[in-house]
């Protein structure tokens, strides 16, 4: 079994991880519309619009699109890390909910990065952002390459 | 500001955890097409379907669907705890992935279960069972009511 | 490197584990003085005793004592899994406090048990019981072997 | 009941926060010898020494001693953003260890904020950083004012 790279080979770029997100995920984590904003080695930043069909019936954005957003912009930190997408396994994530994301937010903005690349696992933080650059929600998390 | 009963009031059922589900939750959440298979204070049982637009290119279900249906089971065992919906707000979700859910797996099983009722913090732990029975994902989580 | 057994080689028990809390915690951990009652594959139950000097100006036993008493007691589930101690790093650790621990107490219960072992990692949960079986603290955590 | 500030009212020093730990905390605390390096307010900056007492048999500080630190130093950056200390509980901690602690590390810096303070809950995050800046362990948390 080849080992992880300790460093990024290739650079990727956010049309790489766009097209990432269009083949990699499941159906429904695409209907998040995740757009790829920006890339460097382990971070992407990542916009996530704040549509109808995410918002719950208290008006705000519902945490479980929170979450999976979360969840898969630090799929794309890694594979922003390790010069392209490696099969990899979600260990552990852990969100915190700060602030609710009003209805009209307009869009979530997303960090994701890689806090410690590992042989096997990955430690990440992801910050989601309401417009205002206040934080919405804050996770931590752990990947295992498979 | 009225506070929240330390007990259930009246036992909620199944039907209105089903009815819970059509018309708070977010349209996307909705998609998780989770039934509720038993209620009882404080505890409810979900049948989540392994449906293909859950399951992404590694051929299992995705971590954020079993996310999401954590934290909506959590909101029905609350319910059920308090004798109907109440504004809650998750303020973490811890979530840890233990085995993978096969595409073919057919269904997962939620046990949410509120381990202490509070007054404004509720604290709870979800079980996401393989048809063998064998644990797919553990999450804890703390809520408060608004 | 050898990897490690998939089920428990030998059967441990309580002197064993007892023993180890002497040998290979650091000082300041031994002097959470826990005693080992029970033990089977995968599975502890250890006595934490609520001494004055765990307790804090608030008159109970402070959230440290048994954050350590839960990651100390979590390694001789593992260990009591693989049939005696590896050596392992503690991944992650995740702890809700939900009642407090009165200084008058006694001691708290915690059952640490293994939900999932793995080649490298191990998934588990504690549970702090006060006297009257009522949950003071929960926590999961994931570890690895080294 | 009087409820939190939203801002700091008068502002804290080192000193008062290191008479903070030597008044309030457990004498088991007490002994991680904690130095208050630098306050702001919502934000402090505390010194572990790598003491003996704090190393397991594997030659690295113990994971116990970093959470418990974390968890410390998090009271003290509440208690500079409320202008002072007031009866709290910690309501979740979640620890991740990303890099062994060598035992003669010297002493890892945290480094505590507070990312929103609430009328009844503040979330922060820890961040434990060995002698090179470098993450040995990353801490989120819950508390509730009491």
């Amino acid at each position: 079994m080849p080992h992880a790279p300790k460093s990024p080979t290739l650079p990727v770029d956010a049309a790489q991880l766009q097209d990432l997100l269009a083949t990699t995920f499941a159906p429904w984590v695409q209907e998040l519309d995740l757009v790829v904003r920006a890339v460097q080695p382990g971070e992407v930043i990542v916009a996530l619009p704040v549509g109808a069909r995410h918002v719950h019936a208290g008006g705000v954005m519902c945490g479980q699109t929170l979450m999976a957003a979360a969840d898969t912009a630090m799929v794309l930190a890694i594979s922003a890390q390790l010069g392209g997408f490696r099969p990899m396994t979600t260990v552990q994530l852990q969100t915190s909910f700060l602030r609710p994301v009003p209805k009209d937010a307009g869009e979530v903005t997303l960090v994701a990065r890689v806090l410690k690349p590992g042989r096997n696992l990955f430690f990440g933080e992801i910050e989601c952002l309401l417009p205002d650059g206040k934080l919405a929600a804050h996770a931590t998390t752990t990947y295992a390459l498979l």
